[in-house]
């Protein structure tokens, strides 16, 4: 047991492969990324993630009878119990087993869970400490994942489905969403959102500086987005602060809902364009909040970026049994 | 010990006080109605209160000393470590200390919590059982709340405060609701907003069967509209199911965030129509709920009626550790 001082955590995203091993002090000792190449199969996945895995491992010359575990985040809905991927539209997974190949392979025990909690949990140990029993992390990116801690735990639901904060309806006249609905939350204020409303305006002819910053406006980067920001671009402000007023709203109704100790953002877009989102967000919610539920309440960026689901590897390892340091603070 | 084989259950609502006698078999033995008198002033409710008490324990010649514990249920904000409710709009209570008067009165631990919540767990464990870990209540009236079991408990949240489902902002361009936000839950799809709606609709000159059922269009009583209902008015058939739609996209909606095993709804307006409703709430739902967490989802209305609040309080002083027979089930 002395020998497994490590754990390797993956977020296995929908154009991103980041793996990191972790040691008993939780810090991360090496680190990979490689393109997940989605479009090619499961079954190439999966490989690069196994060299991923592979990757972190020789740089840090650390073999796999000193890991304890193995945790795979993965942007869609599964069991995490079986291993299975029920759905993931990003990776254009369908029933796919991931845990028991790369389980197989390294002959490590390997967790799989949904990216977002994965990533709640991590900002819930990692980001802002214990102190906050019940936590909502808001993903907000090319979609809009959600993940909750309640009573301190990953809170999965009947069939491990729950946190599909991305998916509740705002506005049934809204845009179509992926899922096939229309006026989702991640269909009004996800960065593909935002996105496509910058391309609509443009297209009617006002002027932005993104016809200047990108030729490819189906898909406009957040570091775009922060860029156009800072040249005080009209035309993306004013799209950023509809997203914005939009997520203000949900956190004030989720306050409302579940009288939360903390909502933590996360992801590109936040990530990229937090400073200007957050106050407006913040405004929003709190008109819309319960006075005594507001009262208290924290909203606040992650300060663990891309990290965050790496991290929360290390407390599901732990969660699982795996025992792993003695630190998760 | 053996002689505590009651307890007394009160649900304060802002019309009527309902008290119950319940033994140990969960059975209850007794029962008393007043109405609450909320504009004469918190003690005048306290004093009617402490009157159904008297009078359930009278009927049955039961005394004081054979309570294991009073439990009231308060349609408000409050703190039930602290006996403080903070805000009940429908009692007019502000701060009001509701558990001490009437613990001192009877020399009987006295607990409080909100209504809702009670009857959430009422439902939770003598209305469903205990096969649902995770449940919302939706009690729909004069109001909407909600009572949220998460891991076979209350969810309270960081201030006691979770559950406010019927404050979750659903239109911001909709109508003015009591807490001072517009479109909220309960602006839409209470029964005062089905009443507002069939008044606008026959002010607008639209024949209604309602002109015929009752004087006073700024109170339609559920019972009112399942007459209308009855009588095929279409007035009253178009509010109802536009209301249903709305309860069924918020269920869609929780569905997808808690991936609920079950929804129970409830209250005046879904006793009465409850039938006409849940169709089209079932439908709604469906649309909105991603199909994972739609299946395996019950909704279904409460078959405890009136007295969902009332056996909560039994499970209640349960899990408080007054201990009190030994079946919840």
């Amino acid at each position: 047991m002395k020998k497994q001082q490590y754990i390797v955590s993956v977020d296995a995203g929908g154009t991103k492969i980041l793996a990191a091993l972790i040691d008993s002090n939780n810090t991360i000792t090496s680190k990979a990324k490689k393109s997940t190449d989605a479009q090619n199969g499961a079954a190439v996945v999966i490989k690069r993630i196994i060299e991923c895995i592979e990757t972190v491992l020789a740089q840090a010359n650390v073999k796999t009878n000193q890991l304890a575990a193995i945790v795979i985040g993965i942007p869609g809905s599964l069991n995490s119990q079986k291993g299975i991927v029920y759905l993931a539209p990003n990776l254009s997974w369908k029933n796919i087993n991931v845990a028991n190949p790369i389980k197989k392979h390294f002959n490590v025990p390997t967790l799989i869970e949904n990216d977002a909690n994965l990533g709640a949990l991590g900002i819930h140990h990692f980001g802002l400490g214990k102190k906050y029993e019940n936590l909502l992390g808001i993903f907000v990116g090319t979609g809009i994942g959600g993940g909750l801690i309640i009573n301190n735990k990953i809170y999965r639901g009947k069939s491990f489905a729950a946190g599909e904060i991305g998916h509740i309806v705002i506005d049934p006249n809204g845009e179509k969403c992926g899922c096939g609905n229309y006026g989702c939350f991640e269909a009004i204020a996800s960065r593909t959102a935002i996105t496509r409303e910058i391309k609509r305006v443009i297209k009617n002819g006002k002027k932005s500086v993104i016809t200047k910053l990108t030729n490819n406006y189906d898909l406009i980067k957040s570091g775009t987005i922060s860029s156009a920001l800072k040249l005080n671009d009209k035309v993306t402000k004013r799209a950023l602060k509809s997203a914005s007023e939009t997520i203000g709203l949900v956190i004030g109704n989720m306050s409302n809902l579940l009288d939360l100790d903390a909502v933590v953002l996360a992801g590109g877009l936040i990530e990229a364009c937090g400073d200007f989102m957050l106050p407006i967000i913040r405004k929003n919610a709190e008109a819309v909040a319960l006075p005594q539920n507001f009262k208290g309440m924290k909203i606040v960026n992650s300060s663990l970026g891309d990290n965050a689901a790496l991290y929360g590897g290390i407390a599901l390892a732990k969660e699982k049994g795996f025992l792993f340091g003695s630190k998760t603070n």
